[in-house]
C-alpha cells in the first residue's frame, strides 16, 4: 500500500495517531530514500509536539528493529541481561557493572555508543586502554559472552540502521528531546541486541538531559512498556544526577576509578549504585548471588581483566592523567551545598575529554577530579577540583568552564539519595 | 554573528521568540545553503506549532523581501493598488477586477501564481487565451501599467526568492497551513511587487483552505499588520466560499464568464464581489469613480482587451469548452440547500482543469458549469452541472468526483451573504 509522506506528516501534526501501515510505509520509504530527510525531520518535529500512543510507538520501534539484523543470544549457556544509562557526568558504571554481573553468572552484552556533548561515552573511556578495540563481529560477541561473560563493544552498523539515520537527523534538527523518539531509539538497539533482560538507569537532575522527576518517570515507563512488549524483562531505576558520580570525570580517569571499585574500593556512591543495579539485573534473570563479595574478593576485577584482554587491551597498562594540571581552590569557607554536574561535565568536555562533533577525537587523559562532594566542609584555599589537559588552550578553556561549579554555604545540606524510584511494568 | 541552526530550532520549539539576528542569520544561511532543508523544515514545523509574534513575523517577512529584488512602481503616473485572494473555487475575480480598477484610473500590478489542487490559478485561466504569455520583464510590467493600467503576469524568479524555496519545502513537509508562514509568503511577494495599496480577499468556508471565521480573522489581521507595517495601505475583506463563485469552474469557462461580467452581465455574485473589492481598492488610493458604470459602459472590457493584447493574446478568440460533455441531473425535487465548493473544485481538477504537481499541464476547456445555486428549486431530472473534459478517463473521474456536491432539501435555506467582515488596521 502506498501512502503520501505529506498526509502522514499532516495526520501526526493534527494530533491523530498513525496507523501501523502508515508507520511501516514511512520508515520503509525513508530507508529506501523515497521519503526525503526534510520530510522525516518535519514528521519528527510533529512527533515532538504530538507524541505517540503506546501502539504507535511499539510499531515504530518494531520497524526500526526490523530495518536491520538482530543478534541471537538464545544459544548462550548463560542468561543475558544488559543495562542502559541515559547518560550522566562521571557515569562509569558500565565498566564495573558488566564484569561484576558476569562474575555472578550472567552474560552481559553491552553494545554501546560514543559520547557527544557533556556526557562521556563508554567506548571512549575504554579506548584509553592501549590496544583495546571497540569493533567486534557478531560471532566474536557471542564467543566472548560465552567464555568471559561480558562484552562492551560498539553497536554494529547492521543493528537498527534506521535508528542510526534518525539519530543523526534528530541531532541536527532540534528533535532529540522527545520521549517517544528517545525511547524507540534506545529500545530498538537493546531489543535488536538480543538481551533477555534489561535494567534502565534513567538519570534525572542538573547533569542529566532529563531535569524533572515527572519526565524521568514518563521516559522510564515508556521504555519499560516497550521492552516488556517485546518480551524483554525490563526495569527502570531512576537515579539522581545533580552532582557528578564518583570523583573522576574523563576517560582514563574514569577507567582508573572503575578499577578501584572493581578491587573493592573507590567512591561509595559509585559502589552503591553499581551494586543496586547489579541486584536488579541478577534478580531479572533469577540468579542468586552476592555481588558485594564479587567486588571485594576480586572476582569482578578478574572478569574485567579478561574482558579487556579479549578485546586486545592491556589490563596492566598504567593510565596516566594528561600532563598539564591546575587545581581549583575554594574562595570561601563553609559547606559544599552543590557541585553542578553539568558545569563539571562541560568543563571536562572543554578540557578535551569530550567532543562537539562525532568525528572529533577525544583526549584519553583530560578531565576533572572532583575532590569534594555535597555536604563536605571546606576552608578557603582548599582544593575543589584538579583539572587535566594536554595543552594550555584546553586547560584555560576548562578553567573558564569550571567557574561556579561549586556553591559554598553556611549550612550543611541534607544528604540527597542517589537511588530514586524504581519503575516496573 | 554566527548562530547554530539547532539552537534556533530549539528556541522556537520551546516557544520563545526568535531575535532579529537569529531570523536574519537563519534565512541568510538557508539561502546560501548553510542551513539544510531538513533543518528548515523542522523550524517550519516548530513555527507551525508555536507561531510567531508580530515583531518576529515582520523581520521574517523583511528578510524574505530583501532576499531578492523589489519592483519600483514609484515612477508611475497612476497610484498602484493590487488584490490578493487566498483562493476559492470559481474565483475569477482578478480577471475582471484588474481591468475594472485600471479603467477607473489606478495601476493594478497583479503578479500571480499557478493553481495547485482544487483551486485554479489566474495564470492558468488566462493561458487558455491563444497567444497570451504570463512572463514579462520588470520593464514590460512598468510599461504596461503606465499605458494599459493593468497587468496580470507571473511573479518573476527574482521576487522574494527565499519564499519560492520555502513554499516548495512547505508543500512537501506538511507545513503549509500556518498563519505566520502563509502571511509572510503572500505579503513578501506583494510588498516586493511595489504596490502602494492592497486588498486581501480572505476566503472562508467549505471550498477555502480556511474553514472558520476565527481563523480567517486571524490570517486577515496578521496580513493587514504586515502590510501596514511595510507602508502598504492594506484592507482585508472576508468572503464566503461555501459554494462556487459564479457558475463557471475551469480555465476557459471562467475567462468566458469574466468577459460576460466585464460586458455588464454575468452571475450576480461575481459582479457583486468584484464591485465591492473595486470600491475598497479605489478608496485606498483616493480615487472617486463609479465602477458599476465602467462595467456597464464597456470601459473595463476595453482595458481587459488591451491588457490581453499587450501580452500577445487574442481578445477576440472564441474559447470553447472541452469536447466531451456530461450533464448531472437532480435525483430529487426540492430546494438546493448546499452546493459544496470543495467537491465541485475537486471535480473540475479531476476533469483536467487543475494539477496535482506543479509541472503537470492543465486543460483549457475542462471544468464544471454549475447550473444551480443554494436556494434554487429543482425538480427530479433537471440539470445541476455540466461537466467538460478532453477524454473519457477525465470525464469519468470528474463524474465520480462530483457525486454528493449538491444537497436537496424540503426547505429553502436562508440566503447567505458573500461579503462577511472587513478587517482594517
Amino acid at each position: 500500500m502506498t501512502f503520501s509522506a505529506v498526509d502522514i506528516i499532516t495526520t501526526k501534526r493534527e494530533g491523530a495517531p498513525l496507523s501501523d501501515e502508515q508507520i511501516t510505509w514511512v520508515l520503509d520509504a525513508y530507508q529506501r530514500g523515497d521519503v526525503a530527510e526534510e520530510q522525516m525531520s518535519a514528521l519528527l518535529m510533529a512527533i515532538f509536539f504530538r507524541g505517540m500512543l503506546g501502539g504507535e510507538l511499539r510499531t515504530w520501534t518494531d520497524r526500526m528493529i526490523e530495518s536491520g539484523e538482530a543478534l541471537d543470544l538464545r544459544s548462550l549457556s548463560r542468561p543475558s541481561v544488559d543495562k542502559h544509562s541515559t547518560g550522566g557526568v562521571g557515569d562509569k558504571i558500565s565498566l564495573i557493572l558488566a564484569p561484576l554481573v558476569a562474575s555472578c553468572g550472567a552474560a552481559v552484552p553491552q553494545l554501546s555508543g560514543r559520547g557527544l556533548g557533556h556526557t562521556g561515552g563508554t567506548l571512549d573511556k575504554l579506548e584509553s586502554i592501549p590496544g583495546w578495540r571497540a569493533a567486534l563481529s557478531n560471532d566474536e560477541i557471542r564467543e566472548q559472552l560465552e567464555t568471559v561473560g561480558a562484552v562492551i563493544c560498539a553497536a554494529g552498523a547492521g543493528l537498527a540502521p534506521v535508528d542510526r539515520r534518525l539519530y543523526a537527523l534528530r541531532d541536527v534538527t532540534g528533535t532529540v528531546e522527545s520521549i517517544p523518539l528517545i525511547s524507540s531509539s534506545i529500545m530498538s538497539k537493546k531489543i535488536a541486541e538480543g538481551t533477555r533482560a534489561l535494567v534502565l538507569d534513567v538519570k534525572v537532575g542538573r547533569g542529566a538531559f532529563i531535569k524533572t522527576i515527572e519526565r524521568a518517570r514518563e521516559l522510564a515507563s515508556t521504555m519499560v512498556d516497550l521492552g516488556e512488549g517485546h518480551g524483554v524483562a525490563t526495569v527502570a531505576q531512576l537515579t539522581a544526577m545533580d552532582q557528578p558520580l564518583g570523583r573522576a570525570v574523563g576517560n582514563a580517569l574514569e577507567v582508573n576509578e572503575s578499577v578501584d571499585v572493581l578491587r573493592g574500593g573507590g567512591p561509595s556512591d559509585v559502589r552503591e549504585l553499581t551494586l543496586a543495579l547489579a541486584r536488579v539485573m541478577l534478580d531479572l534473570v533469577g540468579i542468586e548471588a552476592h555481588p558485594e563479595a564479587m567486588l571485594d574478593d576480586g572476582s569482578a576485577y578478574g572478569v574485567f581483566r579478561s574482558m579487556i584482554s579479549a578485546q586486545g587491551g592491556d589490563p596492566d597498562a598504567v593510565l596516566t592523567p594528561a600532563p598539564l594540571r591546575h587545581v581549583v581552590t575554594a574562595d570561601a569557607s563553609g559547606f559544599v551545598s552543590s557541585v553542578d554536574a553539568l558545569v563539571v561535565g562541560v568543563a571536562a568536555w572543554r578540557l578535551g575529554a569530550g567532543r562537539a562533533r562525532k568525528e572529533d577525537p577525544v583526549s584519553a587523559g583530560a578531565g576533572v577530579m572532583c575532590l569534594v562532594r555535597e555536604g563536605d566542609h571546606v576552608a578557603v584555599g582548599e582544593p575543589l577540583f584538579e583539572l587535566y589537559a594536554d595543552d594550555d588552550q584546553h586547560l584555560s578553556s576548562g578553567r573558564e568552564a569550571i567557574r561556579g561549579a561549586v556553591i559554598i554555604g553556611d549550612e550543611r545540606p541534607l544528604p540527597a539519595p542517589i537511588l530514586l524510584e524504581k519503575i516496573t511494568k
